[in-house]
């Protein structure tokens, strides 16, 4: 008799909804994890709304933390019952783009072992982890056993939001005595300036115009915070640097204003570091990249998964070094997940992100 | 009495005349160079044409071989009569810039120590080489003495078309095994097409339409060339990459079709490496971006100069690993440089590069 | 009924003996592979003298190139009957050490997930592939197809000899118009000769006595070949950068000579990179090592494994800008292995490498 | 007439004495820096005791901070009266090592541009800054004018102890999540502690004896600080990470003893970063080096300089990430500097750095 568990299931536009679904059979490769805590990404409501397409029927989520359920036959090295989480992308560990250090774009069994995004499974191309269990493909080379002490809130944001976010400062190259801006304080936008300050930088600026999200960024590194909505954001950070720029400018939203307003701020040789999901064709002003000659970089990183990045940040975790706590503002059980959309979705009550329990 | 020389000036739109003007005086840090050899750039013509802005008056020329006239009365380490080049870019060495290792976009004496394309002074804020005579500033960051066993011809291209071209490959961090595609095979695109080769990528593929261009390019190591009018060029790369893409494409021309055929042919995580001098915005199409998602990096350079660069590119030289000999396709005196605009300007006979020789 | 094979299987010190052994049974993640050329190595001679300890009875030999006879049940993305190489060292892609970029150190199933040399199995930790047939575990991040128009000798040397050879360049960062010098000229150092020139090194110096050698050294790019009985090997590499000294030094014997002359011959700033396996202690020259102020680096590199490597390593072959055919200099059948040990262990003939087949 | 000024010079092996010798005079590319405080260095005691060799009659100390008294003729962009302070390392900026990026390798007016420690002069090659004033040579490359709001002491480690210490992170590469231990918790080891966490060093184990250092660790960033008095620290570091080992050891003593506990300690794949002043030769023990195979790295770094360099360190200074401060232990006056040396010598008194103010 198959068993069956509850789902959060994109029906179509504008719909997602908690469904029974059976629980998946686990692959010689794979592992069945209980979830214990999910959340919901802004990514997921790209796909609420029909800008970002996925089939019908597939279970949205990509940030899983929980206990593993059944080992697949060809498993070793994990025991059933054990706490994990597993990256929002998870490579195979062996396609040729894994094996290139591009794992968030891995191929595996295509032609080339490449595949653009191929790496982000759960919630795109298979299903997602808000639901009661998730099937993890590759369990070896993705799931990473918590540390005792460390609860499933501390954890939570490691799937995505933290590996993204501090991805902009490290793809972006941030060094010690880095002057940063960061556009866009967004939970992707806030762990970029968390990744900044950790890398060294001693000027972050962050970017956004709602009061809370301002004020956990200073909580989480910038030293200064900008107003867009006070003044042209290019023109308040070249005042702010007395008129330098910037060495590495994140952007975390994904829009044409972002992006260029990043381009703007850059000194000669500085490197756009850019987070964002668009949706739009991108413009690069003549004047702004200095005509192909200012020996500027544009940089684009897809969340990195797998298990060693995830015991890393976890490690970031457990140090106490950054406190990504005051991000889940809100909390709902799995039957009430619809709701947590229509809160999350609309960003109302200040939510930055949901805890979701089954 | 003030002494007189010849120098190629920009009088206006569509007009560099030779003129006589006065022999530079020496400053504590400069050297004054007779001119020996020097060419003609594609940056030039656009000079000419009136599409890159400069000075009246100003002297034309940035790549100079030549003998030391004249030394500073602070410059050490080199002798008056000594064969040497500098850079098309001349770094001062002591700015913010150059010791954050960005001597391109030296700032000397600015506030900050950075100024966008600020290394390229000669023939673009100070009187450059095709003349008579140049004066080196900061000699001592970028004279570079010639071997005895090379000719003029053999380090003219030094100063920028393989400083530049080679550059491409090494800001697009050509590995071993590589598939590179270069986009337009004039001077620069052929020098990138050697730096690929000489950095161990294992298949070049090259995208011109004149023929003898398409030539010098398998002679510099292409492994493939390919005609942009008998199809397009996207196209034929993906068939000749059996879908794959390759991991470098250096655009060497600074058209939006160029830089977005190069955008497409990236395999995931690969790498776009701008070399040409734009006179428009770009555009980035959505899906040539993976929607930011693509871990495509742009990284645009312009070309390194100061005396350790042109020491290794006379290296090359030296080594026999590349021979840059047959770009040089034509010669003309000083006296005959405006009969050497009206043939590099317009492309004529096959054109590559002109030797202009005082 | 059990099917049995040739193997040849080290004894005891000074014994290596072709035995018959049971075919291996195939894992999920396993692909049995027959044999149908393959060498032998310098370590193995390590092994065959017992310098190097490995197990009695284990089968020997780490560079197979064959035929898939079998695939486990959980590979996918090839078929029984395909061309395909290995390399000696085959990371299982999912261990900490191989997320982390380190798969030679690939611990999987360790505690930890590194374990030193833990990539390196065959003939070493499991039966290697001196016989009619491999297993090859983690066979999806190791199975790397041979392009049709290649043959088994074309891509011999890419398992072991050209991946080690080639890291030597990499891991010392060679960059166009550095100096670069190799000490000892066997397999590997001839390959680190090749490698060093793919990656833009314009002077090379080899330091060997044998004079096929030295032969060899020059028709695979080396510049100058020193011959270290003819007067102190410094001195003269000094002599020839009249006093510069190299930029990397690329070590690929494991003596504590040749490592302290790589690094004496070292600039300032300079990389000394290690390829040898060494069987005693090592000693630091005080003045070699400029106290620890000269900004040297000694680097180690294990032969790079997986798939994608050999990919990359049989483009190279395939693109002719290395030719490695005059490294087989010797061929023997498999039922002939214990002649080609004599033979390769005593050095005779000239041998550089032999291919054997089954 | 010639002025006089007060000097801190070396006369003999254990004499270093405060004399009368002439203001130097100011050439060219010169600045003349009134010095306002500076500090005595471990380095500054091994020339005392005559373990490094200086001439005769040199003045002592490479740290300066002070005011810009007179400006050579060619120095632009800089006014006297100014704040400043350089780097205890002094580039050129102009040698061939300088535009190599090896700065502290300076050899600029040598034959091929590289001398060994040719970057740091002051106390060494050239007249030091343990005086009334100090000579600075190429000025434009060094200088660094101090922001208002920092005072002298806040800036007094950036020439040296915190340029060193940071760099020891640094050429370690020290990543997110990483584990690093540093031995020896003198000035330069506590610098080190405090930039792995800066770079985000999650892990940080020192090891020293002295319990106000050990203290002063825990405040700058250590997670874990071992006394090696109370057990190997070899196994203590082994139990404290589990069995794993680290992934930067920094070695901040220069001793035989440390070195070798530092590579011990290094997972397979780390990297030692070694910043001790040597005074031995050094063994590297077979096992603990893997036999070469282990893909270990050992890095040596001097100080880096220039006035970047000084700018970001001062930057680090103004944004309150590292508190340096309690390393300031002691204060005199420059006339009582005899005494400053032998409290500073003899490790009385818990002393960490001594400011000395003219």
């Amino acid at each position: 008799m198959v068993q069956l568990m509850k789902a959060a299931v994109f029906v179509e536009k504008n719909r997602i909804v908690l469904e029974d679904k059976p629980v998946p059979d686990v692959g010689p490769l794979d592992a069945l994890i209980r979830i214990t805590t999910t959340t919901i990404c802004g990514t997921d409501i790209h796909i609420l709304k029909g800008e970002y397409p996925v089939e019908k029927g597939l279970t949205i989520g990509h940030e899983p933390v929980g206990i593993i359920e059944k080992l697949g036959s060809a498993v070793t090295g994990y025991q059933e019952g054990q706490r994990v989480i597993a990256g929002a992308i998870t490579p195979s560990g062996h396609s040729y783009a894994c094996l290139c250090g591009c794992g968030a774009q891995d191929g595996a069994g295509s032609k080339h072992g490449f595949r653009a995004m191929g790496g982000w499974k759960f919630g795109n191309t298979i299903d997602g982890c808000q639901a009661e269990y998730v099937l993890v493909k590759d369990a070896m080379a993705n799931l990473s056993p918590i540390p005792d002490h460390l609860s499933d809130e501390d954890v939570l944001m490691c799937p995505d939001i933290m590996s993204t976010g501090f991805s902009g400062a490290e793809s972006g190259g941030v060094k010690i005595g880095d002057t940063v801006a960061v556009f866009a304080l967004g939970p992707i936008g806030l762990c970029a300036v968390a990744g900044a300050r950790l890398m060294g930088a001693t000027t972050i600026i962050g970017v956004d115009t709602l009061p809370e999200r301002m004020k956990v960024a200073r909580g989480l590194g910038a030293d200064h915070v900008i107003d867009f909505k006070a003044g042209d954001p290019v023109e308040q950070i070249m005042e702010l640097t007395d008129g330098r720029g910037v060495d590495v400018a994140i952007e975390a939203l994904g829009t044409q204003s972002t992006f260029e307003s990043a381009l703007r701020v850059l000194r000669p040789g500085g490197t756009l570091s850019s987070l964002g999901v668009y949706s739009t064709d991108l413009k690069i002003p003549l004047d702004a990249f200095s005509a192909g000659l200012g020996d500027k970089r544009i940089v684009t990183t897809l969340c990195p998964g797998g298990k060693e990045r995830m015991r890393r940040l976890m490690e970031v975790c457990a140090s106490g070094r950054v406190d990504l706590k005051p991000l889940v503002t809100h909390r709902f059980k799995l039957d009430d997940i619809e709701k947590a959309y229509d809160l999350f979705g609309n960003q109302r009550d200040g939510v930055l992100k949901v805890a979701i329990q089954p």
